[in-house]
């Protein structure tokens, strides 16, 4: 099953020879040490998105990295929320203008889960063991770079600047004019996006938003995504007494409202992954045609995957990975009540709480799914309080279930047929040889917000598919940099 | 529902005036301030029993304390493991010996969830709210002490102290010999006290054990038990992928684990508490004649309870809480996967863990119950390991279960028809007027090991139901400690 890696990477050598590629490849080959060096000094910067403080030292640094290449980034804001930084490269009689999207910010941390102890201290590895300086005279591209965001998303956002030095050093020009927009709370459910892209309109003009963010194919192909799966999410606690009892003196007559919750979890799917809740799936928009043509070419990488992720079988009732992103989704993000190990103690806990994404396809509306899940706890008899249930309350219900909605945004669909998208694709395929084209990523980009403005959106992803995102460990593997450096000097090429 | 307490304060009004009770109560109303001095520079020695250099600070200010009263305190040990602390107070001419057992550890804490972020610094509140100073020229009796093991089980191990200086200040001696037996590490789950016991089976001799862990009734009325139910229990933990994954990138297709241990759990009980496990509730040795008559006549305290509690239903469809304490039970008392609220990530989860406990009663054994717990999840189709799973085992089972056993013990029932459990049915009346007799404490504590040695076992609890046993913000209310003082002076007047 590694053969078909071993002949796609011998096939791009027959990748085409454009001078944007050819320039973006000899600036890389002989600044890799420079290249990773500026990456690693950004991955060094903490990037939760509830931080200011270390928000504002990402967009600092990000601001002088661009400005030493000419671009002069400004900071579109809404107060107390983390910026998005702005910059354009005017191009004297170019007849489009292309958007670049990516974002700064990272997932989360639960540091004690990382190898190194330190999610933002970079570091160089082979195969997740070995360490090596960050200072090397050569780079094994199967190497990769460990650290908070360096994947999702500070590798385009460092892509950039080699290509806009790859450019400048054979004295290249974009063919369209360029526009960067690196967002600073995508991770925190980008909850100022929209007020932000509301209040700057006419400066967010363009012909197409290419979105940086979200991994290749997993059989390391280049993937360009027409779209991205909504999402929204909740918190849902449940109850039992009002504190702690002794699981001897209470145990049997004490309602266990991580019972509880099992119980409640355990109505909302088959075992299969397929929701069972009222209307989960009413109102999906149908794949056209030639979305469905491009999934059934998309490569079947469900077996290796299953092999690489340690799965004796996938949920989905036999679907295929590619079919089952076309629908919305229920995870279990976390579960938490009292603790377990040396936390447990011999109790009946007080609640439990489960947090829960929501993934949605064109069609569902995020806020109503969350209403139809809504529907379904009152539907087993919770019920349902959005605050911490009152002493009232807790004497007139049983079982109470408090939801916490987290707010979220709807999926995205772009035509692949439109010119512009045929142009990303030529040029994805000059750059990366043969593409998987998807209609829609699994994951979720705020895209929603951009698609309002009238132009078309277009992923145009770099990070390998094993990057760790969103978990501990996150790495970028140099292969798919040093590829997506390539990528991006060749979508500069699109007139 | 308040009515009957203050009947009952009223009644005890009409407690008989024994020398012994005499003794202590003058002894302690010119002495509260000094007792729970003692009590709360106790609390401020951390008692977690796997930090064996706090257990040992604990030993040592234990040992220091009986000395003052010239009882000589030795430590029963094996290598590695807190020690038992012994010592014996010999009554020339006595016809019993009375084996007094308490225990110095306590549970794990969390401190941020105490009002006061520390669980051992003790603090004087009325109502969990107003806080005193320690020292009071006049202590109101339903304040309370809060710290870890300020009832569980630290308060007996001080009031001993109070009765030897009542009794040492009016010359009066006890009636029978008299033991201590103060384990070190009972809510471990006294993994070395077999070993302890077996060891100094000459020096345990002795004529009855009176143990002084668990909690009056729950309408205050003194609670004399005959029997502690058993426990065992296991960590369960099932698997998904290898490594966490983004939840839009593979969900619906990876199989999440949260969601199959919520399924998993469901399949255990029916909603009302009782165990769909084949085979649970077999081998129960049923109650005598004598054992129901008490339970009978036991208060039904459950609508109180109820109400107390914030809960508008129990579980046991129906049942009181004195029967259903007379059934195994199957307590989830954690549950854990990744994280929730500001914890969690956009992930499907790798692994999801509950952690179980597991009460049994008279005639199940904790090694047979925790197979059937087993065979249960084998036939929901889990392949159950004791270890990690291996890269083979995933490749091969879909659902895998790890199960971390914890070891265990078994329930007893002393007999309530015992000569020497009349009188001490007849000192508690004396002392505490009308009492509750409960042929089993919901709670378990290791009383097998004693039953043992051949000597009845009998339950002699003094801390008040609602003092947060396991939980944060444990508290022993004045009112039970000065009791409790009242109870164990009489109990020493026993012949």
């Amino acid at each position: 099953m590694r053969a078909p890696l071993t002949t796609l990477i011998l096939a791009c050598g027959a990748c085409a020879q454009t001078p944007y590629i050819e320039a973006a490849r000899a600036w890389r080959q002989s600044h890799e040490s420079a290249i990773l060096g500026e990456l690693a000094s950004l991955i060094r910067l903490p990037n939760v998105a509830s931080n200011l403080g270390d928000i504002r030292r990402n967009a600092e640094a990000i601001i002088a990295m661009y400005a030493r290449r000419g671009v002069t980034l400004r900071e579109l804001a809404v107060p107390g929320a983390p910026p998005s930084l702005y910059g354009e490269l005017t191009v004297p009689g170019a007849r489009r203008t292309l958007i670049f999207y990516a974002h700064y910010d990272g997932q989360p941390v639960e540091p004690q889960k990382w190898l190194n102890g330190d999610p933002w201290r970079p570091v160089l590895r082979a195969g997740a063991r070995t360490e090596f300086a960050l200072e090397q005279p050569h780079y094994n591209p199967e190497w990769r770079l460990y650290g908070r965001s360096a994947s999702d998303d500070k590798a385009p956002v460092v892509a950039f600047l080699a290509v806009l030095d790859a450019l400048a050093a054979r004295g290249l020009k974009p063919r369209s004019n360029i526009k960067f927009f690196l967002e600073g709370e995508e991770e925190a459910g980008s909850p100022n996006l929209e007020a932000i892209v509301e209040r700057h309109k006419p400066l967010l003009a363009g012909d197409a938003w290419l979105i940086c963010d979200g991994p290749v194919h997993q059989n390391r192909q280049q993937q360009i995504y027409f779209g991205a799966r909504g999402v929204t999410g909740l918190e849902l606690t449940v109850y039992g007494a009002l504190r702690e009892l002794h699981s001897g003196h209470y145990g049997n007559w004490a309602p266990n409202p991580a019972m509880m919750l099992a119980r409640l979890l355990a109505t909302i799917t088959d075992g299969e992954g397929r929701v069972l809740i009222d209307g989960f799936y009413d109102g999906i928009q149908p794949l056209t045609e030639l979305e469905r043509k491009a999934l059934a070419e998309a490569p079947d990488f469900d077996e290796e995957l299953k092999r690489e992720l340690g799965l004796a079988a996938a949920d989905g009732s036999g679907r295929k990975l590619h079919e089952l992103i076309n629908l919305p989704s229920f995870n279990v993000r976390g579960l938490e009540s009292v603790g377990v190990g040396a936390q447990a103690r011999n109790v009946v806990p007080a609640s439990a709480t489960a947090s829960i994404d929501i993934r949605l396809v064109k069609g569902l509306d995020h806020a109503r799914q969350v209403e139809r899940v809504i529907a379904h706890l009152r539907k087993q008899g919770y019920h349902v309080t959005a605050d911490e249930p009152t002493a009232e309350e807790r004497r007139r219900h049983a079982k109470i279930a408090r939801v916490v909605k987290r707010g979220g945004y709807n999926a995205v669909r772009t035509p692949m047929d439109l010119p512009v998208a045929q142009d990303v694709l030529a040029a994805a395929a000059r750059a990366r040889g043969p593409v998987v084209r998807m209609p829609t990523l699994g994951g979720s980009v705020p895209i929603y917000v951009f698609e309002r403005l009238g132009a078309p959106v277009i992923g145009v992803p770099i990070a390998n598919h094993d990057n760790n995102q969103h978990s501990s460990n996150e790495n970028i593997r140099l292969r798919n940099l040093w590829d997506g450096i390539e990528l991006y000097a060749e979508l500069m090429a699109i007139e």
